[in-house]
């Protein structure tokens, strides 16, 4: 029996109502307790940090009533599980990269990164003004989730090679570790991609087990100590040009949120997508320079591997779309924008860029 | 006489004193009615919005309990004067930008972008974790204020010629309706820069009463239908690499902001700083397209117009620090910084965003 029925039943006095009814501002703002499942572990202060600032904005902004824990990777369930925990409702929300679960279905992909898309910047237009984010919710619907961007990684290395890439034969038979869509890309040109969990790479990389292996970008990886087996250093990282962190909320307990609660969670997403973009941009240059200073070798993809590997990303695209309509829809709307994009990019951002880059070159920064 | 010293006089038992005492939400969350006055009009959609938006993230995350109404420039004093109008109380915020203050100090425009500085995402990188944004405060709270970013244009246009500027000769005596802090690097170079507000600029463009004129890019330039009367455009506005628009409030009145507001007014801001350059991006590609059709000539500054401003910047640079001591503090900081972010660009954001644009000009995308 609830408590207002309660109250009928007894017939209680209205004033013992009045003073027992809690006052509006807390029907609007329920004490609420949630937990998030982190995909990622607390070493990678970055990403696992995006969690933890999306939860600290919301208790902050509701004087503690919207209370959010967040528990590191493995903690309730491995990095890897998150949404789908989430989807069946056993936790209520998660931070994590949509593109995580693109076996289960190759649109979550679209969600965070796909192959030759869009960079951080565009990925942002796309979303918040480009209506990604409710198309790409639509599709998570039908997974029972609710998500939001919260942080952006920028443009990921390639990744640390064992030995140098001088062509696309070099990369025939490769053992690659990399994370799923890409992978799938990448073994049209023969690399073979592993699936490798982040704490098992080294080990595998020094023991010859894997040849390369690709993570996200010099801060997150000179702590993973690659450089110290396999120095030469790819990039750039075509399969994520901007890849997203994502809020995933279990969808029915969305529904239930007030909306004074769903409008703070879609702001705290919305700042944290910059301030994970933030961080990285602050401390990737420094984290290149002591990779340098270590011996790290810094190479471009050869031309042609970048060639075929657009090529084959397309290839994946036209197989993909002509089965796969919710796929179709949401690639159709990031295509239709990207052309776009990279036209208006190479006038004034990309030439301030460029003379800015010139200068650092010849040291008069 | 206070509430409590009243009931303290009086002697009322302490139970009246508890009945009436306000529950705890409402004593962190207290309604309050602020004014933001725009440095901006109506018409400018992306820019106005932006303080819009700041607004009504707030005005949702507290049911409505914190509500401030925007007004547009000069419905209570003009565009120019906003932060003024806070700094001196008569107006709780404004929603601006910080280099339109430059005259009063020079250090104001660092807040904002100055000539060569950093790009959009660099300004986030440096604002939110280089510390920027506390050294912007110790200054700002000189002039009565406080102040967040709120908003990004990403590199801006460098303006609309009547005639082609083929050289640095071309700029001698040139009128160029510009502002600001740019336009004392660029008077270095023969520019006589001309302030002239935004209503006004496209008639002195036509009568030929001035030479030239920037605004912002293409979207919020078309409105003003300057590719009627000049039709050469110049990129890039190497005088604003990553615009920053602000949330400025007044100091005193801050302070009195219980946690929970300051908190959510932070969280908001750094929303905007996502939202107006995601709109910036996803609109400006569009109104390119429209301004080619209607038959403006792209042009980029010619090399030795680059390479003259910069050496007109960084001499300018070199005066004002040399008598400035809050300008030096704040411009070290951003120049430590900027030579790793324009190393660290070369890698693997400037080789993804190369690569695609180069599949752009082939027609691949």
């Amino acid at each position: 029996m609830d408590r207002r029925k309660f109250i009928r039943s007894t017939g209680a006095a209205t004033v013992a109502t009045a003073a027992l009814a809690a006052p509006a501002i807390a029907q609007s703002m329920p004490e609420l307790k949630w937990r998030m499942t982190s995909s990622f572990p607390k070493a990678l202060d970055t990403i696992y940090g995006g969690g933890e600032t999306v939860a600290r904005y919301i208790r902050e902004a509701t004087d503690g009533k919207f209370q959010i824990q967040v528990f590191a990777a493995g903690e309730i369930v491995p990095g890897l599980e998150a949404a789908n925990a989430v989807g069946s409702g056993s936790v209520e929300m998660c931070h994590t990269c949509s593109y995580y679960y693109w076996g289960k279905d190759p649109t979550f992909a679209l969600g965070t990164a796909v192959p030759f898309g869009l960079n951080s910047r565009q990925q942002n237009a796309w979303m918040y003004y480009g209506g990604a984010i409710d198309l790409m919710n639509e599709f998570y619907a039908t997974h029972n989730l609710v998500g939001f961007p919260a942080g952006n990684t920028g443009a990921q290395m390639g990744g640390w090679f064992r030995n140098e890439i001088k062509s696309v034969a070099d990369l025939q038979g490769l053992k690659f570790r990399m994370g799923g869509f890409g992978g799938k890309v990448f073994s049209k040109l023969g690399v073979v991609p592993q699936q490798i969990a982040g704490g098992e790479i080294y080990q595998a990389l020094e023991k010859g087990t894997i040849d390369a292996a690709e993570w996200v970008g010099p801060y997150d990886d000179e702590k993973l100590g690659f450089y110290k087996v396999a120095p030469n250093y790819y990039y750039p990282g075509w399969w994520e040009g901007g890849a997203y962190l994502h809020t995933m909320i279990n969808k029915a307990k969305w529904e239930e949120l007030p909306p004074v609660y769903q409008s703070l969670v879609k702001t705290a997403c919305q700042a944290v997508t910059a301030d994970v973009q933030a961080k990285y941009d602050y401390v990737n240059p420094q984290a290149l320079k002591r990779l340098a200073a270590a011996g790290t070798k810094f190479h471009p993809f050869p031309a042609d591997v970048m060639e075929a590997s657009f090529k084959a990303a397309n290839e994946t695209y036209a197989d993909i779309t002509a089965s796969n309509a919710a796929f179709k829809k949401i690639y159709d709307s990031m295509v239709a924008y990207r052309a776009d994009a990279f036209l208006w990019e190479q006038f004034t951002d990309y030439t301030f860029d460029a003379f800015m880059m010139g200068q650092q070159r010849k040291k008069a920064l």
